[in-house]
């Protein structure tokens, strides 16, 4: 899947570091995950974010597999990936259809009409994407801000705030930091 | 892409013609369609339907592309479809590139604020991916309801109703039992 070449950057395909909310060097149309979480995103006309997927490590990004314009993928951790060269790159159908399903869970959870329902289908979908088992539950550990949920669930930063503090008052979650603790319970149990 | 296969239809592939609402048989997981226009959909707990997709002539559907259960591809228009054994089919990378941009195109369309805003991008997504010209404009002749509308954007009939006899007061569409046509304007040139 990797090979030389030689533009935007010389020499052979190394990966590269990115820190925290740090951008996928455009330059590049595709790059594989190694390590870390990023999202794809685009915006509106009156300037609101839409994320459009939520990527780690093995998936594949970039403007190659996209037809939006603008399309940025932002760094949600701290990230390694690889840049291919989509000239040589060979589409492999089962990353393009793995990439399909994952934006279409994501498309289900935005149609729930009760932002609640969304959001722990949300919180279920990342705990079993990203998420690592701990002792209270499963530990998301993306240092997602209100607004980056709220960004996924085209919905406002206050109501991510209120939702998540009345989950945490009802013991469905438990927070420190940016970290989320889902604890163990039906709707964790609950398939999309 | 096609070739014979014994189960659960006998002797070799042919294709099917379905008629308006017709469901295609979830029997075979993947279906070519030839001719027509259908929507992949699922539906939540309390009933609501959402639609994933509207597709077309050369798309690829079926239950192996999608990972959401329950699943379904209903015709909104007469259909012929071929179906494809998932096993000797090919996964056609260029295929799955345009699946995914077509989901990406409509999760973009959603994700706007205001349903008139919606609204309209859906009706320009749905005139250049299926319309054609006419005098007046371009002719959306897919007998969608307004409930189908709704199904697409996440929204109610009643809102849909609404903001169609908006447009069509304003200008924007056309009607006529239920074919819409866009009359040509700025929104209509507006690239999503």
């Amino acid at each position: 899947m990797t090979s030389l070449f030689s533009s935007p950057f010389s020499s052979a395909v190394h990966s590269h570091d990115f820190g925290l909310r740090s951008l996928l060097d455009p330059r590049f149309k595709l790059w594989r995950i190694e390590s870390g979480v990023a999202r794809s995103l685009t915006w509106l006309e009156d300037g609101t974010i839409i994320t459009l997927g939520i990527w780690g490590a093995g998936d594949i990004v970039g403007q190659a597999l996209s037809c939006v314009d603008p399309y940025q993928v932002e760094c949600l951790t701290k990230v390694t990936a690889t840049p291919l060269s989509s000239e040589q790159w060979q589409p492999d159908a089962a990353l393009l259809l793995s990439h399909l399903q994952q934006m279409e869970q994501l498309a289900v959870i935005r149609s729930h009409r009760k932002v609640d329902a969304m959001m722990i289908k949300l919180l279920n979908w990342l705990a079993k994407r990203f998420g690592r088992e701990v002792e209270a539950g499963n530990l998301i550990d993306l240092k997602l801000t209100h607004q980056d949920i709220a960004d996924v669930l085209g919905t406002t930063r206050v109501t991510v705030t209120r939702i998540l503090g009345q989950f945490e008052e009802q013991g469905v979650i438990e927070r420190s930091l940016r970290r989320i603790v889902l604890r163990e319970s039906e709707a964790w149990h609950y398939e999309i």
